[in-house]
């Protein structure tokens, strides 16, 4: 496991967790934390709901216990692959008190907060710091374009709402407003804004952002980028579906990658590309769910309208899983 | 409240403002109600709501009076220009409830339902229609793509839930996946489902769809589209923002294409024309609610981070407005 | 046949069909021709071209005829529908002598340029303005954007090369760089342009530049619009690919839409627009050579490696053609 | 002219730079020429044309001259940043031979063929292979979607048409039909495509298309890439318009990339990306045709109407090129 130290960053945030009464108890060998750089594999989590539309606890937790056992270095609730766009408030909650509660303090917990309004937003960051969340992923969800200005308040104000971290999420494909390179800029110079997530397929955008900002907030790839390569051009680590189902081939891949192992590393990066060439293909959720289902969790469907993995796509994603050694 | 489900489809509808009376009194008593076969001018009202995220209803129910005075045809509260993607459940609840009440019966409030679950959306229109709505503008949100299977399932699903006409709601530029010709084709054999909203900017569709299933459902135009044009070609009347400022204007347009006076129509096209522009060159909801700031009505800003209109936006809408009468 | 009465840039011109013999011996004796303002039916020639790559002159005169024959107002070759994209210089200029020459000055002849440099484009104009043009289709092509003076200079380089009428063309969708409203202003202001095609599918943006530059321009609508409505909004008429294989049925909706004859008018529209909507479907020329071949005009199929017309499109098209008349 | 068929692929191949006088020998002899496996720093060379429209064949030999002197591996003339669009026949044809005779068999000339048509394709590739061109980049230029079997013919008979070796080019942001990786695997199995360029700005893409046929082709990556991830993945080189202006530094990064020296590799690679964000930012035949300007080459400007490099984008080139050691 790769070694956390903490960083120069500390001054003195808050801890959350501390002013939950009931997180107290679950807090217990919990004094205030500190992560220091996030760094590493973060599976987005999927969201397993049941057709009734209640979030399955058992399956989330099992799965928690799994991926910390193998060496995840922290749990990502509500990412795109978690569905965030298609869970109520409730569902939302329900998913990131179960993490948070899954993990015991074991790994960090980065919760996704998305919305189309500030307030929105804002209170969701608030909600899921005072259950105990070590860090924000902030997404933007937008109907209308928004100028520039409009996206800096956004992500300005959930950065200045709790004390925690913040990961800046930005996907020119799927968002309406989108972050630029001088957004970017102003936005590093926030406190709390310490990483960014970008989930386009241009890799080069990643090489711009750590040559503009790369001394101030750190870079995850997403599943679109090849992580050897995000992790070559001085990448932090990912935040990705895929690593729920390939956990402990993942982390193997970015400890490679730390170590300067490069050919090793992409002796295994080459065939875990087939995992995310698979999800990239197929849904994103309904690849993931699906893939959980051969391993043994039963994480459910995405919710419909959104169809589940074909049997086309089942057996590819099953192969892919063969193919490194994460399905018998 | 009390609901009201429409009978079966009545071919000599009477004239809606002319037997204001009649439908008041209809109101009042709360039979079953049949509007007919919905047509003509519906504003797309806009979402007043104030700093602190609350409603402002009584510059709602204002603006409601004021456009059935002007002889508006109905209501459609929750499209886009209502800012629905910005709003809540309880403040979608309370601009729906407000004005159903505001409308008293006079006109036909068609509310839009739009989610990304069909849970959700089912959800949405029994409430919608348990509080009395006459009809449900359907749309669908999708974060992923959705194949034509599960666009079907969600749009038959609305249709299924509450017995209320279902306007379909279809947009390929804002929405992820949208409604193909063989998918409305499907829809159109679904007794609720009676209309079509296109908001695409390509009317040849229209007159594809009207070629199609034109003689079992009624199409709208959309702000994108020339009224007159899509009149000519066979349509029943428009759902769409500019209507909130051009009341009096839109009707008197629509009764003159109705009439088949068709140069005069077009006499009167032309100036409207500019307020649809300011409206596809500035933010939908920022256009529509500055340009009734002007008017006298303080429905506020779009909901943050949405840019309120800029000055150069509020002198166009301005500039529109005073040369069709529509402000001193 | 309807009065096609130009309105005051007539300057004595002569009705055309039924003048022939004059008209010849003007042509013949070339003296500088005004056919007043250009308005109409104009098909988007095809260009038959055999195995070898030449031009196979005698059909496209025999199309020139029949189409001449049945009423359309002028000809153009080189449109889109005309593969200018796939032709050389030398199979571009048989295309437009042959064209000029079977029309024996009956009609006039407008013949697209398309290039991607000023020095192309002029010398292009220049040389079918020699061979005897009476307008040129001014298209511009773009392999990288080109910013809005670029395309000015384009245009103006254009139309200030030979003293012919210039129709713009406009396409957002296939053209990289395209013309801005601003542009068109800039551009309408020079003598010689006097007409845009738009080849949007935006029916809405025609009346936007209808109601910016329409007293000084004419708005040609292409086959993504429906011919009726933008005769509606103050169209001059039509230069489009289907006009090849329904000429007579396209210049009687002309004829109903400038009698101010709607209701027979969308009559007439609404089988014809099904032969636009195979158009959109099928390749452009792939369609319309597809359905000359059935009728008898043996022009082959599109340049490799465009495919020919599959087995699928032929019947839908021969379908479309049998509602209107167009084949037995 | 003699042809300079590949016999079979060499692994070990001898640095061409350290051989040149024997290179020379063998251009002069002009035997069947064997370069073995293509790879490398190609830079996309510019093509310079005065205003009237000439080939300025001088300082595109200086420029040849230069770059092989620098260490290049290779020349492409005819690439995006060449102005291939913007060229007739004849300038095409000049500027190939122009390479060809001042790379005096010093490195291999792969020269660009792009066409509408396969008829006009084959023509370039052949009259290429008969000037002396030691490969063919092959692009598909397209006006209509073309559909995967067309794609394939088209790259099929350019690659049998004369015995050279072919880079497939392919870049879904320009071409409007691409190469998917199914046509991919069918042309990877004719014996002379044996490499491809990937201009999309999707990293992970090349990555699928290595897993998938990396055994029979080599992948080149475009400036949209950042060189050291394409070679930490498994490519052989770049074929970009950067190349132009900073030759040494790219042979240098090259060099470590082929050495494992991957620290050292991206200690390079870093400044050397504002090179390529400056050229996706400005147009790209301007941003190089500027650089070179400053650094003493009179290439002159983009044929218009492109716009030459705005004084903003030389004031930024000439600083990326400062930062690393390519200007004064």
């Amino acid at each position: 496991m790769a070694k956390r130290s903490s960083g120069t960053r500390r001054s003195g945030r808050t801890e959350a967790r501390a002013v939950a009464p009931e997180v107290i108890a679950a807090a217990n060998a919990r004094p205030a934390r500190d992560w220091g750089r996030l760094h590493g594999v973060y599976p987005y989590l999927v969201s397993p709901v049941d057709r009734q539309g209640r979030v399955m606890a058992p399956v989330l937790r099992r799965l928690c216990d799994h991926l910390i056992e193998s060496g995840v270095h922290g749990l990502t609730p509500l990412g795109s692959t978690g569905e965030f766009a298609y869970l109520d408030r409730a569902q939302r909650r329900a998913v990131v008190e179960t993490t948070i509660a899954a993990a015991r303090g074991r790994v960090p917990v980065v919760a996704g907060v998305a919305a189309t309004t500030i307030a929105d937003a804002v209170a969701q960051a608030r909600d899921y710091a005072a259950m105990g969340a070590d860090g924000i992923l902030a997404i933007l969800e937008a109907y209308f374009p928004i100028p520039d200005d409009g996206v800096f308040e956004y992500f300005a104000a959930i950065a200045r709402a709790p004390a925690l971290p913040v990961v800046l999420y930005t996907n020119p494909q799927f968002q309406r407003s989108d972050l630029s390179l001088p957004v970017i800029r102003r936005l590093a110079e926030i406190e709390t804004v310490r990483y960014i997530k970008d989930a386009s397929t241009n890799t080069g955008r990643l090489l711009s952002i750590i040559n503009a900002v790369g001394d101030r907030i750190g870079v995850f790839a997403a599943s679109a980028h090849i992580p050897a390569a995000v992790m070559l051009i001085g990448g932090v680590g990912w935040m990705a579906g895929p690593a729920n189902i390939v956990p402990r081939q993942s982390v193997e891949l970015y400890n490679l990658c730390r170590a300067g192992r490069w050919r090793e590393a992409m002796a295994r990066q080459r065939p875990l590309w087939a995992i995310n060439q698979a999800f990239a293909k197929y849904s994103l959720a309904a690849c993931i769910k699906g893939g959980l289902e051969l391993q043994g969790f039963a994480v459910g469907n995405p919710l419909p309208p959104q169809p589940p993995l074909s049997a086309e796509g089942r057996a590819e994603v099953a192969k892919a899983l063969r193919s490194v050694g994460a399905l018998d």
